[in-house]
């Protein structure tokens, strides 16, 4: 049986250049007693805006550029539970002229593999005008470190 | 300027064979006042399980096979913000032997055009042993309706 | 045994001069299968503003004071499950110089007796500086008609 | 200008025996550009629920007897925002022969003040049944820490 989505194999933590604590919260988990998947995302984005703002040390949300999400995706690996303590791996897989593409792995604390895999696009816009500019310099240049060879 | 994530034009109404309504919460807006990527997430579950309730009569959290979602993703097209009234598409991209891959829509009512494609692959796997079994008979009957040629 | 927080009966139909429509959503239900706690101040504060809305024609949000919610509250009284599709009652309480305290009632639909009843209060702000302010006269207008002798 | 809401002072941090930390998320953030009234109470069960199962050591999900949440309410002093890192206080104000009645206390990390006041009701039910039955031993015993004269 060749399923469609798990064909490849979840991330290791080598793949990351830096990890961001997320702690599970009750509401997380579903129906089925785990981490429903639309809480993922919302360990994406807090890990991405997060990592943004210790690293320029300046309110991302006041620039006057801001990242709109164009794109996210999520393949989900094992099951995760509250209360489990997770990791959230980040690197930069595609720095372009106005947009910058994420990976992220979630780890579950002390595991090597990810339970699971994500993808997060940012287009910078004009915050009044919501037309693409170019990246802000101290976003690119935070942003620099995560990029991966 | 090319940007990886909106290159292909957003999907018409025409490519969905089934429409769930689905209204905004306050709280999905966030700090731009838009609708957060994250909260799209929750409008594809509520439309293909609350489509998949109606459509087989029965309780599917109480059948032996459940849908574990193995994979998502979604492209935003143009903003929503709460009051909008949304209309999700739904369609049935690749029906395999244990899993399936939905196409998803979401239009702001009235609207041509979608705001935001999303994709939602469920494996079914057995309740007590998460093990991939084949999707149960009365699904596959209902989802045969949203495969498009 | 005497509990704390049921000796009340639930509110009837009655006790709310309008209603309006919320639809459940799947990541509403938790590890225990029914909607948690928190999802029905989602509802409360999607009724509230969405009526708001709707019933003085402006986007409240954008006015030069803003409601600030300074208490919330809510008992339970049985359980409610996705795909449960809701009616929120609205009334007000209590119509200050500069705020609203509004009840609300929680109705499966077509039940007679509320599934859980809440309390909910604006305090009206300017918006830059956050200082308590008259609410304004196009929301006091629409509200009077939300008050119950 | 007498606001029904804020009249109390908000709690300390002598008032609370027992503080959990709980990081903000980017999601927590509504319109209006800091956490959302609805936030607060994923706050208050993660904490809740996290602490019985740390301090009795069992999952409490699985135990012959849940609680059940019966009423919740929560007063908001001042705003919070993401990225803000939290710690929640929790003290037992009423250990009943069925109930567990908890405040709860947000603290912005640092802060002497609570930026939030919560309260937070149990009724322990029989899982199958949904009948009240005595706090299970190993919660009372737990719980009986957090008790404050």
């Amino acid at each position: 049986m060749s399923e469609p989505a798990n064909h490849a194999a979840p991330p290791v933590r080598g793949a990351f250049p830096v990890f961001r604590p997320i702690a599970t919260r009750w509401i997380d988990n579903d129906h089925y007693g785990h981490v429903n998947n639309v809480a993922y995302y919302s360990y994406f984005d807090t890990a991405v805006n997060g990592w943004l703002i210790e690293a320029t040390g300046v309110d991302i949300r006041a620039l006057p550029a801001i990242g709109l999400v164009v794109e996210t995706g999520c393949r989900y690996f094992r099951p995760l539970s509250f209360p489990d303590a997770l990791e959230v791996g980040l690197a930069v897989e595609r720095l372009g002229t106005s947009s910058i593409t994420y990976r992220l792995g979630i780890f579950r604390r002390g595991e090597p593999d990810a339970a699971a895999a994500g993808r997060f696009v940012h287009v910078y816009v004009e915050a009044a005008s919501r037309r693409p500019v170019p990246v802000p310099e101290v976003i690119r240049c935070a942003v620099e470190r995560l990029t991966v060879a």
